[in-house]
Formats: C-alpha cells, structure tokens, sequence
C-alpha cells in the first residue's frame, strides 16, 4: 500500500511517550512506518503506554545511530521546521507537501518519502535541513507556534491520507452507486418536482387558514421556498412534512 | 477575531490531561474559546501541565452543568462522530465543516459557532448528536480510527485556521460590514434557542393532530430536528414558521 512508502522520521526524540503518540497519529490516518534516529529512550513503557493499540507501529519501527543512513534509501526527503531560517529552502504548506509525496509515490514506482521531524525542543539543524529537498511550515498562531511532536505529525498524516483517498476516489467507481434499495432511495436528494410538489401543498394549507393577508400569499411563499430548498430535503423528508399537512388539512377539513 | 467566535465543546472528559492538550492545539491554531461540559477533573495540574503554554485558554475557559446551556447562543452547533449510526446526519469532513463554519461566521456578525466533541471512551450520544446541525467526519484509518481527543481536535483546529487565512487572503470587505437594522438582525441565523422553540411548537402542534402514533413522537421529531437544523434557519424563518403553526394552532383552538 502506497502510505506505507511514507517514513515519519523522528530525530533524537527525547520523550518516550511522543514516539507512542506519533505512532497512535500515524495509525490513526494509515501510516505505519516509523524511523526513529537516536531515541533518548527506546522501547519504553511509556511509549507502549501512549501508542494505545498502535503497538504494531512501535514494533516495526526502524532505530538508527545515524539521519543520513536511516533516510538513504528514500527518494523524496522534506524536513519540518517551525522556525525562520537564515537559508531559505522551498517551503510548503503540509496540504501541498501531502499532494507532492503522493504524487511522487504514484509516479515513482519504487520510490520512498522521508519526513523529518526534528527534537521536541530545537528541532532540526541546519545541516539535517541540507538533506530535506523541501521544507513543510505549518501555518501556526504565530503567538504560539509550539505544537506538540504528536500533533505536527498528526497533521501531516491527515492531510497525506486525505490526499491519498482523494486520488484513489478519482480512480474508482463511486461505493454509492451500486445502491438501490427503498431505505437508500428515501435518503436521496429529493427532485424539484417533489420539492415543488410539497411547496404546493403547503400552499394551499396555508391558504386555508387565517394566517395570510394576500392571496395569493407571494411573498410568504417566496421565503418558504427557500427556506425548504436550503435544506436540501430528501424524499423521506418530504413525505414527512406532506403527511404533516395531510393531517393538518383533515383537521381543517380541506380535501388535498 | 473571527476565529474567537469558534467555540470548542468537550462534553464530560475524563481525563484532566487531554484538556491541557486541547488547550495546547487550540492555542497553536488561534482558537481561544473553549467549553466545559461537566468535566470529570477540573481545575486540574495535569490538564495545567499538558497545556504548556497556553494556560490562558485553560483559564477563560466556560464551565456547563448542561450541553443545551452550553450551546443555547450558538448559531451553528455541529458534533464529531467516529460510529456509524442508524440515522444520518449531514455529514462532512473538517474541510467542509471548516469552510461552512467560517463562512457562516463572515455573513453572521452575531453568530457563533460550536463544536462538539464527546467523552473519551464513547463520544456523543444520539440525542447530543441531536443537538447538531451537522456532523464531522474525519475519514480515518477503518482498521484503526481511535484519535486521542486533542488530535481530533487539532485537526479540526488546523482546517479552521487554514481556512480562516484563506479567505483574509482573498478577502475584500464584506457588504454585510456596516448593516445592522432590524432587517438584517432578521436575516441572522437563528439561535438553537430559537431552533428548540420552533421544535417544541412544532411537536405540540403536531401532538394535537390525528397524525401521530406515538407520544412523544420521538422517532418523528428527531427526523424534523434533522430537517430544520440542515436548513439553517434565520431568524425571520423561525418568526414565519411559528406563525404558521399558531394560525394552525387557532384553527384547531389550541392553546400555545
């Protein structure tokens, strides 16, 4: 599976209980490979503690001594950064980031992505930035910036599934549209003959009371139209509110 | 700030720290009002400890013996959700719900908007789910969809913030900047206070006629619920409705 192809580096971190919450954020969007350079402490309880069923991550993780060998083999490295730097790499935002790796991953057979996530309190040198083709800023309140290594990675995990969902949905047939029972056609989006249908009867509900001053009651009629097209009414819907107005006009005594 | 008027609700967390940590990802993103619905542990120093700078979102944070009181002033009340459930929602992705919350700020200057997250261990029930004009999907890992309360959080939080500086970027002033007679305050959303009068009218009215089986009709109002939340009704809408259903009413000589 392509999201496999995806390494989540983690350089020197120093909490054990970040690499268990970079390992739940991962599994949670479909990732499950994690490279881990130097770790302060690993394995540890707290790890296994805070990766609460993302165990499998932890067991499979790739340890190394060393950034340039545990990124060797990939073939797209991006680096995250949260401060400003004298050196300017490219920059992108982890939306287009996401769409760069998938796209890089779709078109590269054999290809594989390295994201480096720098120590929870510097971050990634300068010269651990020279490996990266690309750096990914997260667009944070610039006030407080400080993301939690969890939450960086739980971003750029999400947007790389959704990203990756995107370009598998435009390549399948829609899951909708082999559906056609009655539960599933009284969930659809009811036509405008059905919606005109109901606006009718309402209508002429409402004509029948003491309510309207004009007849024919335009202007009222011109807001509950839009009213009931806002809502974007399925045809189990409108058969509720028409049941309604039938009981309604029975009550009255009108014949509809 | 726009984003100020995005009201986080946690409803009944168990653990103290996971408050801290939401305060943490609100904070990193600009969102600032977060809400308390009977939390297990609170003031608490783990939830102090976890926030790690961002204390001041822990402190001016609002403290709710009741979801409904916690919401009663939202114009736009949606809810996360991580089961499938038997009835439908309007479902969206936190890109959608981003957008729609942030738009709905921009044409609503008095509104205000609330996002519901649900305890820890089984989120939000189907009459709090009932409460919510929408509902948040994140479209996750199927094999594995447990994100930690702050993660959901910061994803959602991250879709916001992203969306907020898109339309500053391409944001030229609004027409509605300056308009604040009574025909606009019509315009406005309505409140979910308003919403749940309407409801109660409308489930009176409906009680009185022949129509129903059962009572409460439960099953039938949680449909109507659903219909009226998806329309988001404006102040005039709810106005003309409730005129509607007292005409009704009078016809049927009901007291209301």
């Amino acid at each position: 599976m392509l999201l496999s192809k995806i390494k989540i580096v983690l350089v020197e971190p120093t909490h054990p209980g970040n690499i268990g919450s970079v390992a739940r954020a991962m599994k949670t969007m479909g990732l499950s490979s994690l490279v881990l350079v130097n770790p302060k402490k690993f394995p540890h309880y707290e790890a296994s503690k805070l990766a609460a069923g993302a165990e499998s991550v932890l067991e499979q993780a790739q340890i190394y001594g060393d950034l340039n060998e545990a990124i060797s083999e990939a073939t797209l490295v991006v680096g995250t950064s949260v401060r400003e730097r004298e050196i300017s790499w490219p920059t992108k935002n982890p939306k287009d980031i996401a769409e760069t790796a998938i796209e890089h991953l779709t078109s590269n057979l054999h290809g594989s992505v390295a994201i480096l996530f720098g120590r929870e309190s510097s971050g990634l040198t300068n010269d651990e930035m020279d490996l990266c083709q690309m750096q990914i800023k997260i667009d944070a309140n610039p006030e407080y910036s400080s993301l939690n290594l969890a939450s960086a990675v739980q971003i750029l995990a999400y947007e790389l599934r959704m990203c990756w969902l995107k370009t598998r949905s435009d390549q399948m047939p829609s899951p909708d549209s082999k559906l056609g029972t009655s539960y599933h056609i009284r969930q659809q989006a009811a036509t405008r003959k059905q919606l005109d249908g109901h606006l009718e009867h309402l209508q002429s509900t409402i004509e029948s009371l003491n309510f309207v001053k004009s007849r024919p009651p335009t202007q009222l009629m011109r807001k509950l139209t839009r009213l009931y097209a806002k809502a974007e009414l399925t045809v189990e819907e409108i058969q509720i509110l028409r049941g309604i107005l039938s009981a309604i006009d029975q009550e009255l005594s009108i014949d509809n």
